[in-house]
């Protein structure tokens, strides 16, 4: 007798698709085979004309996260319910890292912080610098289960910033102890004298947020990580990538062989960058790197079906209007006085990741649903290291799966999101395909619209990576 | 209660490797799992320690094909047996055109040659000129379940050539019927001249014939193919493929998103120019296009590695040593006088794929078991359009299974191999990794180095090939 | 005592403009230097404010050529005049070659008809086929000083072209002779099928010309070509070249050092296929290959900028309407039927060669006065084997002088013209920068705006090409 | 009645070799064409059989630089010297810049220091920093002549290093007055921790040095001036590129149009990292970026050959072998203990650049004679904006010239060379082609072997740049 048994469903891999039925038990899929042969079910689950795919991941995420002041609308538990509705199965999210302070006491609170989640977690630890103490650390961090690392290449005024010494030292510490770096890129020294200049010539409206980190400012980024890893012969992750300029040097780096990988998010492919040219609420767009153009997320899905781009995130940070606009000044009139620097970074993607992939990827043409699997949830438990027990419908895997209807048609709207926040920047986009049910570890957390899951049933996920992922770009 | 259940191995696909059992029935998968749920079975077998691949398919062989009038060692009844050695699950074959006859006609006596064979099977039209008449055949051709065609960029005297209007038009076809072409790329012009030359200068000895076809003769018409392609909109598979100039060209047309695919031989992976050195026995070595060297080997497992190269093939032309040399002529002193122009092209190599790509590719580190598993059956299923009847080791797909030892380690000659002829080019070579057990339709067919098939047993496998994997290079 | 004192003007070389005052005797440039060191001459001419350039060559021209049954609006001597008042001082044809006919005696042929022209001239080989008789031509050829050939890639039913192996043959002799064959590229089985396709829709309209030989027409054949000549190691000319592809291609083997040169023409950088849109006067446009787009006129104009195109020709095809129209059929209205298939191909352009370069290169500043001198003149001497006697203004130099005045401004017309016929595809556009004085051989041949020459003044001359420019990319 | 006639020598430019007589007179040239026609002169050179070439110019040398506490065995004149038995005719040197101190200011030392120098000179003005009181002053060094900055993207704890902030400053400010910035390009990151890391293993022998800056230490800073010169929009120079990698940064950002130019030096074309495995005097060749290998010279090679080297330089810094070692410890046996970061960098060059070129470069077959000229001479007067002033043999221009014998053969030692050190890294190499005269302003100044010119003869060269180089690729 299975928990659970998913019956005529077409089960997705990243080069299959597979009429079969699934059965579960103890947390795990037992068995793929048709129900005639596999037997009976506690419950048994009609995915009849639906498909049915691997847990989404999303390993990028900012959540309690007080970053430049502001916490967001959710803490791990809210968080893991709306991700839950948008398909995902499970959550990473970084440290905050202190200069001066153990990035290990960081992961073990970050553990803590987690574990409210009702849906399995990890951690990537974050480094801002590399002295001694903290390199000694990091094989620490490893063993604990999260050898994936995050390095900003700008915000050096708000002490985030890694310097090239610090990701030098902290790659090359990765190289030896199979872990991957990350790295947000973008040229500091672009950022911040465009920062002095349009403070200089007093126009510091949205449209110039977008004009401050140009793609230049994220190409340069990425190729001189991409250089540094290149030297030191680590694997490396580029996050966030937005346009084709910056996945051309990729490109041209994993054609020689190098394991460069790269991610992107929602917002990259649906929003674009005249929506700053909205004086009212432009700066509900703020993020970095800035939104580009629709020719760009053009580059992003042919990146994704060429296969330069090997996994999606959400970059999800949940500010509600409020916290947006917090640090603003008003005039005499009330009106926010336009300042982009004083608004906090970030965008909401967690529960809408997917439905964006199924709907703007699979419905209009541009990539399979097998790929849709594959950069939600196969490669991403790859790269960081808990395939295959994330990342793949088989016997022995844990039973996180996310049952899709290619049919369904929903518009976009804060109502029919989780994410607690009173906007939503894709108001009025009509998505068709999206995920009806939602299991964790074998229990259906999410069926007809309503969340069944529970605080703290997410389990830390110990991870390790292959070591051929990292030596060579292949997954 | 299931007619064949394989426990304990390690089941391979192109992106997963799954400790799993599978149970079979009625020729078909049927469940995966633990056998402890599935039940019992007629049979089991232990693959304790294996990797269990989905079937090897070889699509490019030369069986029953009066090439320049020799016939090779084998018929197709011979040849399954070969094959299934190496762990080959389904053979095609080409037609055997004539100017100015029907090649739908020619399609269905191949069927009936082909019918003795003891694995499934399918056939290639094989195109050498498109008047309106052959034009109109080719619909009922891919009606018929052969949706692939075949055409030689050279060959002219030998009447096979199809010329530049032909490949256009054949394309074009294709493209209107989702079908796919497959091109021999050598410029005839610089074969020909070359051999003018040679002959003019007395010299045909064999290290003349490399040097007959250089990796521009090739290069040249794999460019050409590619522009045709491109003009007309279709997808082409580029077969043969020896070398990294050629790799380039289409890995330029893939990156702008062109459905070019690629294949390669064993041969060229292994076997080099040198061979041709040897005035004895540099005879058995002339295949065409000709070896290259080692770099160029080199180019080929990157481009296998990277993704430019979709799949591989055996180019399998099982000649004796006899055959090869009946058209030379002797000397005074009984001695073979050389004439590289005199001896029938081609190597054998069904048998020796996949130990080959195991042991050079997987035991050495160049590629990855999931890699094999995806150029030797799931990506030739798919471009073929078997898939998932083939390809894939699931619930409802054949069961065409071939159990790998990777710690089987076997010295290659004429007497370990199955293919009938008396000498083995790659005589004395170490291979690690060899196939133990090979199961066609849900039964053993070789199993301790016997074979246990039946003559006929083998059925014509109708094929539809996935538009998408031809409107766009995507697999 | 000089006879002919050019002072005060700007002299340009292709790398530098000098203030300075040029001496001629004799027909030959004798001494630059201060008028007031030099001393005094017969005529002086005061060239203030204006560009004094090395005359013009146009190496490519179709002048009593019976093409297609036509002739043209000129002779050799009618042509020479209309090619001075644009500045141009040298003229070369090619052979009316006849399949079976000697090609030498073609050469001689020419020398007769071109010997009435009043500007010097060459003659370049045109080959349609190599057999061994024609081969053994090719010598004497050169050494008559014509060491260029042309070749066909198409026009295989009107007899002209070229196949693969004579491509190859000819370009095996030209290196051993130190010769350099120019290729006409466009596929011609692309051209051909592309005609049966609107015979048979029933639509040979002249917007269905350029449909017929579009841009990957040309890239197929330019690929070719470079390939057969890397295989033969011969230096190339790629005559007409008009979009980016083919630009690529070339740039691509320059790189890698391989000696591949590109001519451009004036009427694919002004004028565009929408031209064929016009049913009144569309056919006027039909040239080969046809006319593309602005945008690719763009990468002409960088090809220039960044060397990959190295000359430019006019490809003058001087036709009147009504040898346009000659074999068109009209309907009951008497209007022509349109049919591109019957018009005759070419444009008039040894006239307006160097206003349109002046004009819509420097004044538009996408190109230098220095690169218009480079590659109208300098570069076609060094690679037609005429320099430094040609395309230079230096001590013992030919006196081939063109001054150009950069502020005057002619709207082009039938009536500003001299090429004798009814029409100007440019009618109407505004030029600025033109020639106002061409000086052939030491005497001024046009001045304000009125012919001086004489019919016959122009000599033969023979060329011998530098081995460096044939062995490597290098000029 | 002239003051020098040059009579019989082939007159070299970029773009030509012409046979002519050159007349002198007040210093500058005064007419080319026939001594016949031209008249008398107090002083007849016959160059019969020789090249008379434009006067070198060496842009790059380090002479009365304090750097690491040495000051190099010549002051000005000295150098001019030695600059003028190798056939150059003008200096160009550095400020000596100190942060918190004003660079004008020690642009009009500069003067005061080079005014000593026999031959012309200019100045570029090094910038290690950017305050505004700073970017105030590059308008004035501009205005003084001198539109030409260094800026180090390394030696940062030697306070020399310009951080990306520098440099985007003083890029945007070079932009706005039409000046060049170029870099010293190697990241400070690598270098600076890969000394750590040998300092941590106790080994810093000489090859370790070379190991210290690999190419991609190079490629990496490369690739970041080229982006932030793309972002900024200025004109850049790379100054002493070693290798293939970096040339292929920059050959891509000059395809697309980007004016980024590229220098290289001779000892990177001649020496190679070989040397640094001589424990006795591996020392001496310590230089950066350090030497590499043979087939990187290969690639510069290849790089002047296809224009993407722009200008080559010396780099100049003679230290003597007592200042080489200077810092050096010594172990108990008085040997010195190897310590690479002890010994103060730099190679000398400036009297043996050309004989190498006309060597190495065109009696071996790699370069042109025109290719010398252009890459010592006329691409260096034009991009630092002294053309047609300097740079060519025109009448007008200074007359600063050097002959060339190409038959002369020397073999390289400290004897032969007039550097003042006791040393010399080519010692042993015989070169073929050498300079025989060099004339400045009009004077001869080294004939017979002998040195004929003055102490203080030289002039400061005020620049300005020709806005077009500035604006696009293009020289």
């Amino acid at each position: 007798m299975y928990d659970l048994i998913i019956k005529n469903g077409k089960v997705v891999s990243p080069t299959s698709i597979v009429e079969t039925d699934i059965a579960v038990k103890d947390g795990k899929v037992s068995a793929l085979g048709d129900i005639e042969d596999l037997g009976d079910a506690k419950r048994i689950v009609d995915a009849e004309g639906k498909y049915v795919m691997p847990g989404v991941i999303d390993a990028h995420m900012h959540v309690e996260a007080p970053f430049q002041g502001c916490f967001g609308a959710n803490d791990f538990y809210t968080q893991s319910i709306s991700a839950a509705f948008g398909g995902v199965t499970m959550l990473m999210d970084f440290t905050n890292t202190f200069k001066g302070k153990s990035v290990f006491e960081a992961v073990k609170k970050r553990h803590e912080e987690m574990s409210k989640s009702a849906i399995d977690y990890s951690i990537h630890g974050k480094f801002v610098e590399a002295p001694e103490n903290i390199l000694n650390e990091v094989e620490k961090i490893v063993d604990y289960g999260c050898p994936s690392f995050k390095l900003f290449m700008t915000y050096k005024k708000e002490g985030v910033m890694a310097d090239d010494e610090t990701l030098i030292k902290i790659f090359s510490r990765a190289k030896e102890l199979n872990a991957l770096p990350m790295v947000h890129a973008e040229s500091n020294a672009i950022a911040e004298l465009n920062i002095e200049k349009y403070k200089k010539i007093g126009d510091l409206s949205w449209p110039r947020f977008a004009d401050s980190k140009p793609i230049l400012c994220e190409a340069e980024a990425v190729s001189r990580a991409v250089y540094f890893s290149k030297y030191v012969g680590n694997a490396l992750l580029i996050v966030h990538t937005t346009n084709g300029e910056a996945l051309d040097i990729v490109r041209k780096a994993q054609n020689e062989g190098y394991p460069i990988y790269v991610e992107t998010c929602p917002h990259y492919l649906t929003l674009f960058k005249d929506l700053y040219e909205d004086p009212e609420i432009g700066y509900l767009a703020i993020c970095s790197p800035p939104l580009r153009t629709p020719q760009e997320a053009e580059n992003l899905w042919k990146g994704m079906q060429d296969g330069t781009i090997s996994v999606t995130g959400s970059d999800d940070c949940t500010y509600s209007k409020e916290e947006k606009t917090m640090f603003l000044e008003k005039d005499e009139n009330g009106n926010f006085i336009p300042d982009f620097t004083k608004v906090v970074n970030g965008c909401s993607g967690t529960e809408i990741r997917l439905p964006i992939l199924l709907s703007e990827g699979v419905s209009k043409g541009r990539i399979s649903i097998n790929k849709v699997c594959e950069i939600t949830s196969t490669n991403v438990a790859k790269i960081f290291g808990c395939y295959p027990r994330k990342g793949i419908i088989a016997p022995g895997s844990d039973a996180d799966i996310v049952i899709v209807d290619m049919n369904k048609e929903v518009t976009l709207s804060p109502e029919v999101l989780h994410n607690n926040i009173d906007y939503c920047l894709h108001e009025g986009m009509k998505v068709k395909g999206y995920p009806v049910m939602t299991i964790s570890n074998g229990k259906i957390i999410i069926e007809s619209g309503e969340f069944k899951g529970k605080r703290g049933d997410g389990k830390f996920i110990k991870r390790q990576i292959e070591p051929d992922i990292l030596r060579r770009f292949s997954l």
